[in-house]
C-alpha cells in the first residue's frame, strides 16, 4: 500500500499559540524533512494583542502585525502557514469554518494533527478551535461530505484517521491536561527559540516557555525507561493523546 | 551509552492471567528475539480452579496442575516463567513479597513491564498484584534498598525506570480501564492461541479472548491513522500506560 | 392515578444506530406489547453510506435507500419509525429541530427514552443527537413551552420525566461509557438479528454486534446475583442511566 | 432452578451506621417478609461514643451500651444482628476478620448487600469496612476458599454474586457519593424512626436523617418518570451501585 | 494601587435562581456594605412558572409577575437587579447576549462572580447561563473587545479577573457539584428568608432551602477547624470554585 | 471562646520533602509569628540519598547526615522539627506509627495541616505518609482514643478538625494534583531559598523549585482577581484542599 508522506497539521486558535505550545514538535518534523502546516484560525487580534491596543493601533494594523509575526515564526520553524481570519474573542464556531478546515485536511493530508485541549477556563477560543479541528477531521474522512466548491471527493481525496495530540495549555492543571506523552525536542529547541523571538510583544514568554521545556525535559528523563541515556540538558514538550495509540511494539 | 537489551517482565496475580490478557504482547516480544519473563505471584489455586475443587482434588495437586499448565503456556509463548507461590484468594501484600520482586527486577532488568490495572471489583488479587509490582519497580531503582540476601546493590545493579502497561481486565469498564494503546498482535496470535490451549479447564475462554482480539483489532484499524493499510483480519490487545510515553517523534 | 401506558422512545442520530445499539431493547418492548417509537434525526446519508457513494449514487437516492432499510429494520423489531431529515455530517443543532422533538415527546408520551451517550470522539453527530433529545425532554415537561403550531399545551399534554438510558457506542471506553445496567435480550435477539439483516451494506456488523451481545451476556450472568439462574446462551445489551433509578425495592 | 430466598446483608462499621443510612431499606425488606441481617464490625466504642466517654464510663460499659442500643434498633427494624467486635478508631483490616465475614456470607446467603462507600475523608473506618465486605463477598464465592474451621465448602455452600449497594455517607459530595438509585421508604419510615429513637445519645441525628429522607424523597418524585404518581410526602434513601444492574426490562 | 471596591455580580438564568441558591451570599455582601448586582438572563417565564400557566395567564403578564417578584426579592436582599429578557426554555446562547454581559462586567466591575455550575441534567438553561457568564468575564478583560456601542474600552475600562463561584444546583450530585467552600450565612439568613417569601408561588421551596441551609451549616461546623467555635444554629451555603484561590495565608 | 493559637503542622515522608514543597508556607507562618512544626516520618535514607550510597557511606551515617540537613533547613525556615525514624523505601504503615502521630497532633494542636497528596506513581512513600497523617488527624479528635501511654485524653486534650492542604508533588499531573489554592510566598521566599541551600546534595533542585515558584507566581497573578495589584516578581506555591473551605466571606 502506498504510504502517505509524513505531514503535520497544527490547528491554532490565535497567531502565537503554535509557537509556544508546539514549536518544538513542528521544528522537529521540519528538521526530519516532513511537511509541517500551521492553520491559524484568527490572528489573536482582540484577545492577545493588548500592547498594540494600548499603543492605539487600529484593528487592521494589529492584524497585519500579528500575521507578519506568525509568518516569521513559521518560517523559523520550517513550516507553511495559512490564516483563516475567523476573528477572535470570541472565536465563533460555524459550519462554514468547519468546511474550510475540511478542505485543509483533504489538501494537507496530515499524518499527525496537533491542536488545543478541549478545556481551558482562561480562554474559550482554545476549546472552540479544538472542537472545529476535531469535527473537520471526522468530516474529511467521509466520501459523502462535499468540498467547499460543492464537488464531491473521490475515494483518493478523503483522508484516513490521523492521530490527534493536544498541546499543553498555559495553565495545564486547570485545563484537565495530564501529559500522556513527553516529546524530546532537544535538537529542535534552537529553532523554537528563534521562532519565539519573532514574537517580541510577549518577550516574558520566551523565558517562561524555555523554563517549561527544561521542566518537561527533566520529567522526560525521569520517565525515559532503562536505556535512553538522556543528557541532563534534555528539552521537552508535553502532549495528550485524544485517541489510543496504535502500535505493533510496546515501548 | 550501553543499551539495556530488550526485556519484557510480566507480573501476573494467578497462573492464567498472563495468557489471556498479555499473551500477544509476550509472544510478539519473543518472536522479535526479546527476553520475556513472567512472574506468577500465585497459582490461582483457590480462586480460579473451581473445576478441580469440584473434582475433589487436594490443594497441592491443584497447584501442581496449574503450575504445569502455566509452564506449558509460557513455553508456547516463548517466555521464561517463575512462580512465587504467595497464595491466592486473598493474595496478601507483604514487604517480603515486594522484596522478592525487587530481586526479580534487578535480575531481569526489564525494559517494559506489564501487569494488572489498579482497580478490579471482581477480583481483589489483581490490584494487589499491581500494587506490589509497582512498588517493587520503584524500590529496585534505589541504591539504598538492599537485596533479599542483605547485600547492597552497586550502581550497575539498580535498574532504570521501565514503562509500565496495564493489560486488559475481564470487565474493562467496571475496572476503569480505558485503552491508551492498541497493540497489533496479528503475527503473534497463533502463539497466543497455542498458549490458551494449554489451559483446558477454561475452554470457553479460548473463544472469548479470540473474539476480544478481533474486536480490539477492529478498533485498531479504525484508530490506525492515514497510512497503515491494516488488513481486516488484524488482531489486537489493549493496554493502558501508567506513565507518560517518552519519544522523540510524534506518531 | 391513571398509568401512562408503556412507551419506548429511541432518538437515533442516523438511520442504522438504533438497530445495532438498541435493537434488543426495542424488540423486547414490542414483544411485551409496549409501544416503541424510533426517531431518526438523519438518514446517515453522508457519513454512514460510503458504499453507496463509492457506487456513484446521488444524494437523494442514498437517502431513499437508507430510509427504506431503516423502515424495514423497524418493522422487524416491531417499532414505529419517524424521520426528521435534519442532515448529517454534521448533524446541526437548532431550536427548530429541538421543537420538533418536543412535539414528538408530547405525542408519543414515552415512559423510557433511549439515545446516544454525550461523548463520542469518532462521530460528533451522536452527542449532538443526545443533546437535542435531552433538551427536548425537559422542554416537553413545561406547560409554558408552546407546540410547533404555536398553541400551548394543556396540563394533560405535557409529559412527566421519563428515565433516559444511553445505549452503547461503537468504542465504549473512548466515549466514557461505563455500563450501569445489563439488559437481558435473549428472547428478543432473533428479532434484532432480523433487523440487522435489513442493513445489507454493513454485513460485517452483523457478526460484530452478535459477538457483543454474547459478551454482554457473559457479563450479565457474572453480575446477575445469586438467583437468576441464567443459561449460558444469555444475550445482553449494555446501558448507562443519565438519572438515578427510582424504586421501592433494592434488587 | 431453586430460587435463593430474599436475604439482605448489611455490613456496618459501627453500631449506629446501619440505622441512619440504611434503616429504611432494612425495614422495607423486613416488612416484605425478607430476611435481614446486620453485621456490626465494631460497636463504635471509641470514635462514636463521645458522650459516654465524657460521662467517664469505662470501655467495657460503653461497648455494652452501644451493643444494647444497636440490638434494640435492629429489633425495631425487624432485622437480626451480629457483632464481630473488631475494635474501632481504627477499624483494622485483617485476613482473620475477612474470613469471619466469609462465614457470614455463606451462612446468610445474601441476595442484596449494603455497605459503606469506598471513600470517606471524615472516617477511615467506613472505607475499611467496605473493603472487607467486598473482599469477603468475592472469597465466599470460591469453592477453594475454606471456612473458618478449615473445612472446605461444597458446591451448595458457596454463594452467587449478590448486588452491592453503597449507602449514603454523612457528607456525600466529599465522599464521591453520587446517587444511582433512590429508594422509596415511605412505608418503612415509621420503623426507621423507631429505630433511630433507640439511639438516644445522638438525638440531633433523628431530625437530620428525617430531613434527609424528605429531601431524597423530593428528588425521587422529580426523577420518578411519567407514571409513578408519588405523593408529596414520599420519603427516600439514596444508594450507589458497585456493579451494573442486571435486568430484563428497562424501567 | 487603588483597590476596586467590593462588588458582587450574580448571573442567574431565571428570576428565582439567585434567591434560593445564593441569597445568603448576596445578603451578607449587602450587610457588609458591598455593592451587589444580580443579572437575570430571563424571567423563567416558560420553564419555572407552571402555576401561572395553569391559571391561564398570558405570557406577558407572567413575565411581569416574575419580574416584580424578583425585584422584591432583590430589594429584600439589598441588591440591585437587571433583567436581560433573553427568553427561557430554552435560554439561547448568542454573541449578542454575551456582548450585553460584557457591558455589565465593565460597568459593575465585580470583585466576586456567582453563577450556575456547568452541568445540570434537569435544566439546560442553567449551564447555558454559566457558559455565557464565563465567556463574558474573559472578553471583558480584553482591551481589544469593543463595547456594545462599538467604542473601544480604555485601559481603565477593562476589568481584572474576579474569582468565580458556582452556587449549589437543585440536585447537586447529579450536577457534579462538590462543595469547595462552605459559607457562613447565619447573620444573613433572615434577609434570605424574607427574599424567599417574595416568591409565593414556590412556597414549598422556603422550607426546602431553609433545611438545606441547616444541613450545610452542620457540615460547616464539622469542617470548621479547631477555633471557630461555631454555634449549633449555624446556617450555610455551599459553593464550588472555578479557579484556584489566591491567598497569602493558608487557613 | 478561647482561640487556638495558630499552629502549622507539616507531615513529611522524607527529610527533604517539606523544604521543596512547602518551604514557603512554613516560612510565611514563622514570619507571622505562628508556631510551625515539621514531622519527618523517615530520613529518606534509602530512597533519596543516592549520592551518599554511591560514596559508600553506611546507613547510620546517611541517616545522621540527612537529619542534620533537615534540622538546618527547619532552622532556616523558623520551624521546629521532629523525626519518627520509621524507615523509608518502603515507608510502612502501622497502627503504632499512627498512634505516634496522634500524640503529635494532641501536643502540637495544629490549626493547619500540610502533607503529601494521596497519589504519586513515582514514590509510594508519599501517599503512605498522607494516609497516616489523615488517619491520625481523625483519631486525635476522638476522646475514646487513648494516648501512646495508655492514658485517655480529657475534653481539652482532643483536637478540633484543622484544614488539610496537600502540597505539590514532583510530577503534579501524574499525581492527580490540580491546584485549588495558590499561596503568595514572595516575602517568605528568601527563607525558603536559604532552607533549600541546606540540602547540598540536591543542588539541581534549588533552581528547579525557584523556577516553579516563579511559574506558580505567574499563575497567581493571573488568578488574583481585580484588586490585588501583585507585582511581576510574585513567587507562589500551589496547594490542594482535602476538605471544603469554611468562611464567612466569599473572596
Amino acid at each position: 500500500m502506498a504510504q502517505t508522506p509524513p505531514s503535520l497539521l497544527v490547528v491554532s486558535a490565535h497567531a502565537g499559540d503554535f509557537v509556544w505550545r508546539a514549536g518544538g514538535a513542528i521544528a522537529a518534523a521540519a528538521q526530519r524533512g516532513d511537511r509541517a502546516t500551521v492553520v491559524c484560525l484568527s490572528y489573536g487580534e482582540r484577545g492577545e494583542s493588548a500592547s498594540q491596543w494600548l499603543a492605539g493601533k487600529p484593528l487592521d494594523e494589529i492584524k497585519q502585525i500579528r500575521r507578519a509575526e506568525a509568518q516569521a515564526a513559521a518560517d523559523a520553524l520550517g513550516a507553511e502557514i495559512e490564516f483563516l481570519d475567523l476573528g477572535d474573542y470570541p472565536l465563533l464556531e460555524s459550519p462554514e469554518a468547519v468546511q474550510r478546515l475540511v478542505d485543509v485536511y483533504r489538501r494537507v493530508r496530515p499524518t499527525v494533527v496537533l491542536t488545543h485541549p478541549l478545556a481551558d477556563p482562561y480562554n474559550g477560543d482554545h476549546p472552540a478551535a479544538a472542537r472545529m479541528a476535531l469535527q473537520a477531521r471526522v468530516l474529511a474522512q467521509a466520501i459523502g461530505v462535499a468540498n467547499s466548491d460543492g464537488s464531491y471527493p473521490t475515494k483518493d481525496d478523503i483522508i484516513g484517521a490521523p492521530p490527534v495530540f493536544f498541546f499543553e495549555p498555559h495553565q495545564p492543571e486547570q485545563s484537565d491536561f495530564k501529559p500522556d506523552l513527553l516529546l524530546d525536542i532537544t535538537e529542535a529547541f534552537p529553532r523554537k527559540k528563534a521562532a519565539m523571538e519573532c514574537l517580541p510583544a510577549q518577550k516574558h514568554m520566551w523565558e517562561y516557555y524555555t523554563s517549561l521545556a527544561v521542566r518537561r525535559g527533566v520529567q522526560l528523563t525521569r520517565n525515559a525507561g532503562p536505556n535512553l541515556g538522556l543528557p541532563h540538558e534534555t528539552m521537552g514538550e508535553a502532549y495528550m493523546r485524544y485517541y489510543p495509540q496504535v502500535t505493533s511494539v510496546l515501548e
